[in-house]
């Protein structure tokens, strides 16, 4: 594989991600430097930490939170401004599966942190323009997902759903002004638009860039900053948005890039919703857990128990342990596992074991609250933009 | 000037219309062949007074209607099926201007006859992507224009006006089918777009086509038929509007097309707003009206009276006379003044006293509905959908 073609590989619609030759995981520093963002760095968790008086998430212990940009100077000018939060969901299928949620929990670790205001964007547009999902599909998909969203527990008073479908209007004002300001050599530069592309898609580059600007909004503080969690594949939205701020008037978006979970069967993998042996998704049963990750999750462990005891696991491409890496929120026993599996301490068995019982927690604890959703919570939620 | 740019001319941003070099007017015959619409023929008068009972129009006795699609195949099934009409305007600038009177004057004689709906598409984005607008400009002269066109007497009942800044989303699902179906190439190719167009611009015909498709909603009956009565600049949107009726599952929308009115200082260009000496506005004082027909419309006469007298004067390129044949409703009369006027028995005085007359009771009359628009009125024209 070419250099160049190795730096094509991510694009917000491409499900492989960038792999070099030496390894089979993904090479994140590489990603940096082809989208030219900043790499994470400890001090700005030791930042969070001193600013809030709390330990942050784990993602950013972990290297979870990778990249970013101006997260740094969004932290300084915390002092005397304010911020909203902005995500979204292209509504694919039915069920969510367990790679959606790491941008969703670092929004919920936010909003609970710091009290600030959460928009989400529905791209059931984009999901119709870019694939072949019917339109009866996409928008069906959406309300469910919608529910998936509100189970993460976001505060229902300072949180905003919305569908592109829906209530185009709602940023039509911003998507015109962006707009006008791409030409179409822009747009295919960036995101490899062709003369086969159709106009939908064409446009749909400033319909995920105008919440963006949205710091004079009624719902938010007036002239709050954005901060953008989202998965690196979306950065050439946000880069592009950066580029338009002085069109716009506002300030430039700031983002905080998290890694791609890897799918059950590989970490060179991202996980996607079309194959159902490969994903865990919000909707599994636990016994499907316990089956999918012990029949499908790529082990790092060796051929033999003896072997394995003699040389130790892989933590690098065991899925198990990823998943733990994720979705484990004990900081000391995570640390504990690692060093026992890498030591041959622990099997491939118990390891799997551990990571089905956190999942299945996790799924449960979260199913729980997606059951719970009355129809008046989900209008709150939906009905005031 | 060679075939091909001749060609190139009618676009639905260029002010100048196609001419040949024999004649300074107008050539309709050419934009007929080059569009490749259908010539209105008599036949069709023929048919509108059998099916209504009453003289149509005078636009249709006068060739102000001159070419069409599927305008017969239309009358042919309004034996079983109902239709409604569409048309739309650019907010350019703070008041409207005669040349955009005749698509609307021409939607009030089938809205009268026929006691059909009528859906009115602001094209405010348009004006701010594809000019100098400002966005602030679009939407300001959007609420004044809307008045404008109440002002001609629409059913509030029947007539349902929107704004596409404001209300992207009434026809966003359409629109989206739409532009899924359009590839950029076949966008560049119809409209004229290249590298340097923006992707608003590239993205606008299909909320242009996307009200075409109207009939499955509630406010119409279900089923109806579009049609489309507009200045021909705007064929290629419907053009491109019949060939997406296979993927919109509804009937190709069919269309009239109104010759342009032409600006004071000649037959061969097409009314601007832009120019103010060069265009009547519906604002007009009646002492501004006369002054402009005396000093700036082209005459047709001949250079002195005993000249005219003897050689008589040119009706198809006299302004005054191409007014009336725009604006005054008595066809015998009017019948009169043009052979008067080729024999030279009717000054270019008295031609222009009579334009002045006639164009002076129809902007008064206009006048006096548009100064008793209540808001109450105004929100009943908008609210609807």
């Amino acid at each position: 594989m070419a250099e160049d073609e190795t730096i094509q590989n991510i694009t917000p619609w491409e499900a492989q991600v960038v792999t070099d030759n030496k390894t089979i995981s993904i090479n994140y520093e590489k990603i940096i430097t082809q989208f030219g963002c900043k790499e994470y760095h400890e001090e700005l968790t030791k930042k969070l930490q001193e600013m809030t008086g709390v330990p942050p998430h784990f993602y950013f212990l972990r290297n979870i939170v990778f990249a970013h940009r101006d997260f740094d100077i969004l932290l300084e000018k915390l002092k005397s401004k304010s911020f909203y939060l902005y995500t979204g969901r292209g509504p694919s299928s039915k069920s969510m599966h367990l790679g959606h949620v790491i941008p969703f929990q670092l929004c919920k670790y936010f909003q609970d942190t710091f009290n600030c205001p959460l928009v989400i964007q529905m791209t059931d547009d984009e999901k119709f323009l870019f694939k072949d999902q019917s339109f009866e599909e996409s928008t069906k998909y959406c309300a469910e997902n919608i529910k998936d969203i509100i189970a993460f527990g976001f505060n229902p008073k300072l949180t905003y759903i919305f569908s592109n479908v829906e209530s185009s209007h709602l940023f039509e004002k911003n998507t015109l002004k962006i707009a006008k300001s791409i030409s179409l050599n822009e747009a295919c530069k960036i995101f490899g638009f062709d003369n086969n592309s159709n106009i939908g898609m064409i446009g749909f580059p400033a319909k995920e860039i105008a919440p963006c600007f949205a710091s004079s909004f009624e719902f938010l503080n007036k002239g709050a900053m954005c901060l953008i969690p989202c998965a690196v594949d979306q950065d050439p939205y946000f880069r592009l948005a950066r580029d338009k701020a002085s069109v716009m008037k506002e300030p430039k978006p700031t983002t905080l890039y998290v890694s791609l979970l890897p799918d059950l069967k590989g970490v060179n993998r991202k996980m996607s919703a079309s194959d159902t042996t490969s994903s865990i998704f919000l909707t599994d049963t636990p016994a499907q857990i316990a089956k999918k990750i012990r029949k499908y999750a790529f082990s790092g462990g060796k051929e033999t128990l003896e072997e394995h005891k003699r040389l130790g696991g892989d933590t690098a491409v065991d899925i198990s342990y990823q998943y733990l890496r994720y979705f484990y929120d004990d900081n000391i026993d995570l640390e504990r596992i690692k060093n026992a599996y890498e030591k041959g301490e622990m099997s491939t068995g118990d390891i799997k074991n551990k990571c089905i019982d956190v999942l299945q927690k996790f799924v449960k604890d979260y199913q729980e609250r997606r059951n719970s959703i009355t129809e008046e919570l989900f209008q709150e939620f939906c009905s005031k933009l």
